[in-house]
């Protein structure tokens, strides 16, 4: 039987965290100088940062929440849970770092503006604050676009969560598949996050021409990722046909592994490699390691979130510890690449000992579990239409229909 | 019969429309003096505005053309009439703003610039570009958003008209319900709303800060409001699950509801006040109040828009004048938060006047109706696909077979 | 049989070009002086472009990805083919582009920079940088949007392209057709190009004032377009209905037809003027021409590119000519018109002749031809899910059933 803290679990701790957020916000946050009265007149630089503050928004919430349609009985869920999710992390993220900032330190207050409005929207990103947060203060680590914190952190605590939450009955489920219009759902999502990417690593650079080389580099990145893409993904198949969960996915490797050096590469060649490397990693790791992860490891990676972000993110760190000429920062580059590697290295492990105890908790009983039969799918959750698997049910009654139909006519005909 | 005035209505009318316009623009319009040779090489001013022009842009054609797709049979309708009626709106709002321009007053002839797209976008918001000109010319009403003009207008003028033109074979028509990808496709509409909603209360707030802050009270009532909507559905419902009419639409209402004095409010928390307020509102509207709109004044209100733009456009303007340290303007907040609530009444009162004088005209035997079979469909107004009613047609048709099936099946066995 | 080189093709082809792009890179590309470290710390450049570029980017791979979808079994193919030749002409329009300016030609070196991303995009319109990039370079022709350019000579080239490589099995097939969700789907993209258009004609006019009147014009010239869209189209139809072809492109010739002179044109009307011709042009162009085209001229014209790209595109240019107060360039107006003139002679015959070859050479036996079968179709390119293409076997099969079922009852009742 369901206790009553599971019947009403949902509403409980949402409304417990919401009421804590609003307390909290109304003792400690206050709006930037800069946006009060009187702050300011100048127009350039809310003009510079908006722009790219709204491409980040629509990836967060139409990039992500879309790319995750894919599945043929999960729209709804996909859309919706990114939605309150992204929320969520935000008020949570404009929270934490306030509590982390020397704002807060020195006058117990934290300012609220557009910069912290971009940087809850990456802690959205990341679904993690607390710890992303705390590794975004604490390491020298160069890393513009969020890639490694944001993209390996997430993809490796995922990973272990998976595998620490994992039970056999969520491999080849009957519901775990696409149909042809879900998959389309998927290209919105997945081409406004290729669009918009360049302003995902060159939101938070500066000065002006790291901006902009943040942008150049992402977008040659992307653009060589994506016909390496198309070139591995018929390659490897045995029909040599493409398969769009690589064009969906691995196209946008080149996003990921550009990120944490977006705005210190300096020859556009580097960027075209970086791509190059990503998108073959990527459907390589969706033709051969999810597969892999799945049966030996028991991680049940659902999106391939290895292959998008673990991988790419990691390329991240190691490609610039290879190149001795492309960075300017203030630290030679081989100390340079050993922050990064360092950095690397703390992320990989916190991530997975977090995702570990993670997946654990949410295994234990005291939370509702989703019921087997409605795995990836969204009866259990949304007042669904009549039509809701109406897919799945025709697809394999037409066959059935057909042979009927068949035998009565043969039948009629004698 | 049809007259021949019936069978050309549309024809007619538009043509008209579109002859008066052109004259009109080509007697009295002129670019305005920043958008002529030599007129101006800063390039600041565009710079600041033009992203938020676009993004309310997006707003109008994407955001409200496929949030209205959410009809089974109206996709087709819902975004091609908007994107129409916008681009009517448009021309007609152009105008009526330059006939009452101090420019036209004066000179005879009014201006067109950047500026004046974004007025005539906003016109298209409300689609009532007479009275919406004229209350915000005449009314000393706080508004950067336009909350109160365009949704508490919009919302009221509406419910009205329908009032005045209802007839009980309007409801529970059975054309009237989604599909499951056609609310997917509203999700598109509903998220690129939700994304681009601080621009659209942003875009003519000045100088710089109050731009800022605009964008940031949207935001922050926005995320609370989202949260509130899942949690109040979800409380709400009977088998404890999410309703997607509201996370489409209610997660709107915390933009509507901080619009008029988003760049008044100086604190976060009271954003936060006003999205989770907006949100649980609209929710419950949804609930319980449009249905008993129906059945008790039967005023069918299909999109719900009492629930999105009415109640959250009226606490809008109520909330702040329960605030009396949140008003930063020249006249003192009790002043200005009278002036908002005798607005508040002016708008009321005069939206549901013109809505019932429009519903009756509308009804009128010179105008064709629409067929009551063909309520809420596409297939009267457009040429349609094979497949165009086939979901409705297969769903009621596969149990039949499944019990056919079955029935022979047994039969032959026997 | 097929030859090894057939059953490689497209492994071979893209592998060679992009390594060989990889060195050009490599050999002659930098980036701009603006975007290395210490280039530029102004942030007003990029502020006043980085908006408008990214709406192009929008228009690129959203608007042309998913303007494509209305073929119901060719969704995959839509979005990744028009992804991939973008990224391809991306890279090659880099280097065409960099070997023909005069940087290359005095230091060996071409650089690149928010600018060359931009012209880039352009070229993925194109898809034919070589000459369009010549042409853009030899010809004093006023075109802001690049609406000689790109949309005459795209249009023209794919005419002749599609007249060379006709056969009688592409006209009439059965996959050449929309279903409901696939023309909605349409909608998507063709919304994004309506929205975004302005931008693309405004991206590269300067000064600032130039820029507003390029946004202004074509704003103008759109919404005209729009309600002359919906009027000629439901005046022309049998049954008054409207038909989502025209509403999806026909549109959007406005934006077209503004194109090239839209930081000319200095009084509204005739913005408005140009849109009402060319909507009703492209209208005309789908019910009329394109049928004649194809049963006359063995022209198979699957997207009408004449009617949204080929027409706009010469009334573009021809339209100008007849006007006389409306060029502020240096040269005499005249001299200006004529130089339109014979730059759109030049464009068309070169259009014609470069496609007619390419058409010829595309039907060489060497390369892999489409299975009549699979034409229009996803089916031999992508895996496809199980749904694929259930929606043209489950119609054709419900009449059937139903008549089967109608039988059977009859029968029984007997």
């Amino acid at each position: 039987m369901a206790s009553a803290f599971q019947k009403n679990q949902f509403t409980i701790v949402v409304l417990v965290c919401q009421a804590v957020f609003m307390v909290l916000f109304g003792l400690f946050a206050k709006y930037d100088d800069s946006a009060m009265p009187g702050g300011s007149e100048d127009l350039v630089p809310m003009a510079s940062k908006y722009p790219m503050f709204q491409d980040t928004h629509v990836m967060i919430f139409i990039g992500f929440g879309f790319l995750m349609t894919f599945l043929k009985r999960y729209g709804f869920s996909a859309v919706s849970v990114n939605l309150l999710l992204a929320c969520f992390t935000i008020e949570w993220g404009i929270i934490v770092r306030g509590f982390l900032s020397h704002e807060f330190a020195h006058e117990g207050k934290f300012s609220i503006g557009l910069e912290q409005l971009l940087t809850a929207d990456f802690a959205a990103a990341v679904v993690l604050i607390t710890m992303g947060a705390m590794l975004g203060k604490l390491s020298p680590v160069n890393d513009v676009g969020g890639s490694l914190v944001v993209h390996t952190f997430g993809a490796y605590f995922g990973l272990a969560c998976a595998k620490a939450f994992a039970n056999s009955s969520q491999r080849e489920h009957e519901n775990e598949g696409s149909v042809y219009h879900s998959d389309i759902y998927a290209m919105i999502g997945a081409i406004f996050l290729w669009v918009f990417w360049p302003s995902f690593n060159a939101a938070v650079a500066e000065p002006a021409d790291a901006k902009q080389r943040a942008v150049c580099n992402t977008f040659l990145s992307l653009v060589a990722c994506t016909i390496t893409t198309f070139l591995v993904s018929q390659a490897t198949d045995h029909h040599k046909k493409f398969d769009m969960v690589h064009i969906a996915n691995s196209t946008l490797a080149g996003g990921v592994a550009i990120g944490a050096t977006a705005n210190v590469v300096l020859h556009p060649l580097h960027a075209l490699i970086v791509g190059v490397i990503a998108g073959a990693l990527s459907v390589v790791g969706y033709k051969y390691i999810t597969p892999t992860l799945t049966s030996k490891l028991g991680a049940h990676d659902t999106c391939g979130v290895n292959n998008l972000h673990g991988m790419p993110g990691v390329l991240n760190t190691i490609y610039p510890a290879m190149k001795s000429d492309t960075n300017a920062g203030g630290i030679s580059a081989s100390g340079q690449a050993v922050n990064q590697l360092i950095g690397l290295g703390l992320v990989i492990v916190s991530s997975i000992v977090a995702g570990l105890v993670t997946g654990f908790i949410l295994k234990l009983k005291v939370f509702n579990q989703v019921r087997e039969k409605e795995m990836y799918a969204d009866g259990d959750y949304f007042e669904t239409p009549a039509d809701y698997d109406f897919t799945t049910r025709i697809i394999s009654r037409i066959d059935r229909v057909e042979i009927n139909e068949h035998t009565q006519l043969t039948q009629k005909e004698i």
